[in-house]
């Protein structure tokens, strides 16, 4: 069969353009033992997506060359592997591309279980957002949760999750109409427009007791305000940097760590890789509370494959709410 | 009595000069209920006076007039406090003033502990190496620790418990003399001068496993060095920021704290003042090393009461090794 792909023809300098991206056509690859081959029928965008074309990070740099790295879903056409029938939906690195080979470790997702939802809430993004949240920022009930990216896919979890667990929530988001969304459909306590409002004076408008836990997707400006904001024993929990990824040079950091020092504050990234092994009990909570109502999600559904590139560059203006992912 | 003290005259905007100092002499104070008067004999000159006398931090700010506040020993001459003697060798809070009130809260050192040991290694600073690096850095044998200041006072003792622990340990200091201070006296295993050598190419050379814990005392560069070199999960434990604090505006700040992001790192302040309740078991831990002869400290002894803003200067010159005090 003949394989479509959008492969990396150049890294980017600044932002990612149509010039870093390529197309060809090859024959499909073919499944060794214990490998399935799929037909790939949706792709997961994410922010991280920007890191790998450029360098090593926490995996090497995507080779030029090969398609775009990506996880996505896939619909099982050959299986070598008597676990993953032919016929099963499976989460996997399946990359920009029609046709994927996946290991044994390919997720098979339940029936039932909405593309959509298992893409974001019940994936990669809802475990992001589970264990950032509850493992690393360790939020107590009556505290004060402060996300940045609060209507991207993973910030509008962490602001539903904190409020089920108690917290007062504020989220900071780059529309009035995202705002909006936040306080009047998920339940958010304020938030905070950082286009237009004066980020550091809302922040402490709407943390009057200060920000127990930071839960931040962008870096930048947004979260030296949030270090400046921090309540005694408060935690900024490192999940991405967005507002960072297409600078040319690296940026100066926040003027004002020594914070850190005087309000015994922590900062500390992590990795959801890590945490995979521990996803049955993240779905458990997350699917509790889809279902009772609790918790929504958004979408934001782009077709084609050939458009991959400008669902990644959604991310990045911002156009998006919720979860970004392509219908191949 | 007549009491001489030095006081603050103006708040310090950039380096410390004299100008921010006064002296004046008054009636020494009277001990209420439950305190105690005492002759100060010895003051404890540490960086974190300098930003008392400048803004609120975990303290409010020295006022204008008072005496500048500091740790310090004295003898009590006059008691209301039954636990307290006259006689007595005490710690507290005692100002750069030839006496004193203190409440309940005096610590009676034992009799035969040196004043310059109850001040450095059995005082403040020994239990801000020992809980910071321990219980904050949490360093496992084996791992690789690396500590800036590492000729000063906390941070000799922190090298130190380091090494005792089976780390490797790596120094920073800022002359060729403390380098060789660091690995002939204290054992340490490597040491960089800051001054002369490329730091982060240095660190790279002698952490070729990455850094572990960094305990950092001094902010600036070397903070954006350590963590540009840090190994995965290392720790950044947040002291102080000596490079930082005659800043006239706050400077940037790392700009590479991504990195925590990929390496899953955590970065974490702390305030002594917190585990004062547990100073016991520091102390008996401390007193084992020292005099089992496995831990040697240093000190820099100034002269005089009238001598004190120029103590304080030392530590921001670099002046010392070890810690600087005040004997009256």
């Amino acid at each position: 069969m003949i394989n479509r792909r959008v492969t990396l023809a150049q890294r980017p300098v600044g932002m990612v353009g149509p010039e870093c991206f390529a197309r060809d056509e090859g024959l499909s690859p073919t499944p060794g033992p214990g490998q399935v081959l799929v037909e790939v029928t949706w792709l997961s965008i994410d922010p991280t997506i920007r890191g790998w074309m450029q360098m090593d990070t926490y995996l090497p740099a995507i080779e030029i060359g090969a398609e775009i790295r990506s996880g996505g879903l896939g619909t099982v056409i050959e299986s070598n592997n008597d676990d993953i029938p032919v016929g099963s939906t499976v989460f996997g690195m399946v990359g920009w591309q029609q046709y994927a080979v996946l290991g044994a470790d390919a997720l098979v997702i339940p029936e039932g279980v909405e593309p959509q939802a298992a893409l974001s809430v019940f994936g990669i993004t809802g475990l992001t957002a589970y264990f950032g949240l509850l493992d690393v920022g360790r939020p107590v009930e009556g505290e004060t949760v402060l996300v940045s990216g609060a209507a991207g896919a993973t910030g509008s979890i962490v602001g539903q999750i904190a409020r089920i667990k108690g917290c007062r929530v504020v989220g900071i988001a780059g529309s009035e109409e995202k705002c909006a969304w936040l306080t009047d459909e998920l339940g958010f306590d304020a938030a905070i427009n950082y286009r237009t409002d004066d980020v550091a004076a809302k922040i402490r408008e709407h943390c009057p007791k200060g920000v127990d836990v930071y839960f931040d997707n962008v870096g930048g400006d947004i979260l030296t305000a949030a270090i400046g904001n921090l309540a005694l024993r408060g935690r900024v929990v490192m999940c991405g940097a967005i507002a960072q990824y297409n600078d040319e040079n690296p940026r100066p950091g926040p003027n004002n760590l020594t914070t850190l020092i005087s309000m015994r504050g922590r900062m500390e990234g992590f990795i959801i890789l890590d945490y995979l092994s521990r996803s049955g009990e993240a779905i458990a909570d997350l699917a509790t509370w889809v279902m009772g109502g609790d918790m929504k999600y958004a979408v934001d559904v782009v077709e084609g494959l050939d458009q991959a590139p400008d669902a990644l560059d959604r991310l990045f203006s911002g156009a998006n709410s919720g979860k970004v992912m392509v219908k191949l």
